[in-house]
C-alpha cells in the first residue's frame, strides 16, 4: 500500500481508517501533530519533529503515552509498511475519547494516528516562478490565547487565511500579528532578504518555531551568510529584493508577489536559489549519513 | 437506545460511531456545532440554535448541505429515535473529508454528526451554593483571529482555560480579553449584578452571543428589570454583590467565588434566584406551547 493509515499501531487502508466521534480531536481539535517526509527510506529530521511533538503536547498537558524512542521506532515501522521511498508522514496525537466534556484533566488514553502517503506535489514551475501570496485580513492567533508554537489540531485560523488567498486567486497567505508584524504562512515560515541578510521573525513572535527554519538558520550561519531576527511589516517586506518561504514539504520556495506587489524582479533571486541549493545538499548529506 | 449517534442520518450505538480520520473536523477542528436539550419531547430554542449554526457555518464558508427546515426535521427524527424525554443533543457539522490540505475552498460533502444522550448532571447542590471559578491566565481568542462568535471545532482555548481551573481546584474558568475585560466562561456566559441591574459584556466583546443569554435578556426586560451591556474587569466583578452564569445546559447558576474571592455573602443572591425561577417558567411556557 503506497498510502496507509495506522491507528494506535493497527494499519488500515485510508478508506477504512475511522475513529470514534467521541475522540477529542474530532470534537474540539484537542490534539497535536507533526509532519515530515522521507527521502528514500530516511525520515528527515525525525528527532526534531518528535521533540517538537512532545513539546506541543506538554504545553497543552497531553500525555502521548509512549516514549520518544518508542514513537520513533513506531513511525519507522509504519513508514516501512508502505514499502515505498519518499513518503509524506503525518502523526496526529489526540487526548483520546471519553464523555463529551471539555475537561482536559480526565485521564484518557491518547489516540495516535499516523498517515503515510505520497509527498504532495507542488507544480515544479512554482520553484522557478515563485508563489503569489496575500497578507490575510484575519490575524494570527496571539500566543497568549492559542500559542502558534503549539502545533495543534486547532487550525481554523490558518484555514480561514488560506481561504482568503484562494478567493483572491493567490497561492497562499501570510498572517500578520495584532501589532502589524509579519508572522508566518499558513503552513510555512517566511523570510525577506535585506542588505544581503536573511531576515526572519524572532522565535517569540507568534510563530511556530519551524524545524526547516532552524535548519535554514544553521545552513546560513555555517556558510558565513548573514541571519537577522527582527520584526518587520508587510510594507517593508514588499520592498525587499527577495522574499522566500520554507517548510518540510515545500523546502525552499521563492515568493513572486505579495498582495499583487511584485517582489524584486518578479522571480526567485540569487539568495533564494542559493539557499534552495544548500538545503538540498544538506538533505542529501543528512540522509546519506543515516542510510538504512 | 437512550444514547445514540447519527452520522449523516444513519443511527449508531455510541461505541460504534466512527468517522474517517480524513474528516476535517478531526484533522483541523474545521467544523461548527450547537448544543441544546429537550424538555420532555420539545427541543428547546431549536430555531435559534439552527440559526446560529448556519451563521457560524457561513462565517467560515462551510456549506451545511441541507436547509434549516430539513435539519430541524432531521434533529427531531434523531432525537425521537432515542425514545426518551429530556435529552442532550449536539450537532456537529464538519467541512467533510478529502485530501490532507488546509484549503477550505475545495468542494467537499459536509459530515453531520448528531449526539443524543443524557443531559449532563450538575450536582444539584451547586445551584444552592454557586460555583467556584477562576479568571484564566490564557486570554480569550480575539475576534480578529478566531471569532468566539463562531461556535467551531477549535476549542483548545476554552479547554486550556478549564484545565487551569481544575488545577486550581475550581469548578470552571472565565476568560479575559487582551484589553483586560471579562468575556465569557468556557461554555457559558457570565453576568454581574450592580445597582440592581444585570450587567453583561456587549455583543461585540469577544463572546459567543449566547442563546440562553438572549432569552435571559428578554426575560429581564419584559419583567421590568434592568439590563446593562458594558465592559467590566475581573476586579469590578469580584466586588459585585452577585455574579451568575447561564447556558442551555446549566440554565442559571450562581457564582460563589472568583479567584478565591467570595462574591456577596457567598451564596446565590435574590437577583440570581429570581432569574433562575423566571427562566424555568419561561422554559415551561415555551415547551407547553410546542407540546407534541
Amino acid at each position: 500500500m503506497a498510502d496507509l493509515v495506522a491507528i494506535n499501531g493497527e494499519i488500515f487502508k485510508p478508506e477504512d481508517a475511522r475513529i470514534s466521534v467521541f475522540d477529542r480531536g474530532f470534537l474540539y481539535g484537542d490534539g497535536v501533530y507533526e509532519v515530515t517526509r522521507s527521502y528514500g527510506r530516511v525520515l528527515f529530521a525525525l528527532e526534531d519533529h518528535i521533540e517538537r511533538l512532545y513539546r506541543s503536547a506538554d504545553r497543552i498537558g497531553l500525555d502521548i503515552g509512549m516514549t520518544r524512542e518508542e514513537l520513533s521506532t513506531e513511525l519507522y515501522r509504519i513508514h516501512d509498511a508502505a514499502q515505498r521511498p519518499d513518503r509524506y508522514i503525518r502523526v496526529v496525537v489526540t487526548r483520546g475519547e471519553g464523555k463529551i466534556n471539555l475537561d482536559p484533566t480526565t485521564r484518557l488514553q491518547s489516540n495516535i494516528v499516523v498517515f503515510v502517503q505520497d509527498v504532495p506535489a507542488f507544480d515544479p514551475k512554482l520553484y522557478e516562478t515563485g508563489q503569489d501570496i496575500i497578507t490575510a485580513s484575519i490575524l494570527r492567533n496571539p500566543k497568549k490565547s492559542l500559542d502558534p508554537n503549539v502545533k495543534s489540531g486547532n487550525y481554523l485560523n490558518n484555514i480561514l487565511a488560506l481561504g482568503e488567498a484562494k478567493k483572491r486567486k493567490a497561492h497562499d497567505a501570510v498572517m500578520v500579528s495584532a501589532q502589524g508584524h509579519v508572522t508566518e504562512g499558513t503552513t510555512w515560515n517566511i523570510y525577506m532578504v535585506q542588505d544581503g541578510a536573511y531576515v526572519s521573525t524572532p522565535d517569540d513572535g507568534d510563530i511556530l518555531q519551524g524545524i526547516t527554519r532552524k535548519i535554514i538558520r544553521d545552513i546560513i550561519k555555517s556558510n558565513g551568510m548573514k541571519w537577522v531576527e527582527r520584526f518587520f511589516t508587510p510594507d517593508e517586506m514588499k520592498k525587499a529584493p527577495e522574499v522566500l518561504s520554507t517548510s518540510s514539504i515545500r523546502e525552499v520556495m521563492g515568493i513572486r508577489t505579495v498582495d499583487d506587489v511584485t517582489i524584486g524582479n518578479g522571480r526567485p533571486g540569487p539568495a533564494t536559489l542559493k539557499l534552495a541549493q544548500l538545503y538540498k545538499e544538506y538533505v542529501t548529506r543528512y540522509c546519506k549519513e543515516r542510510a538504512r
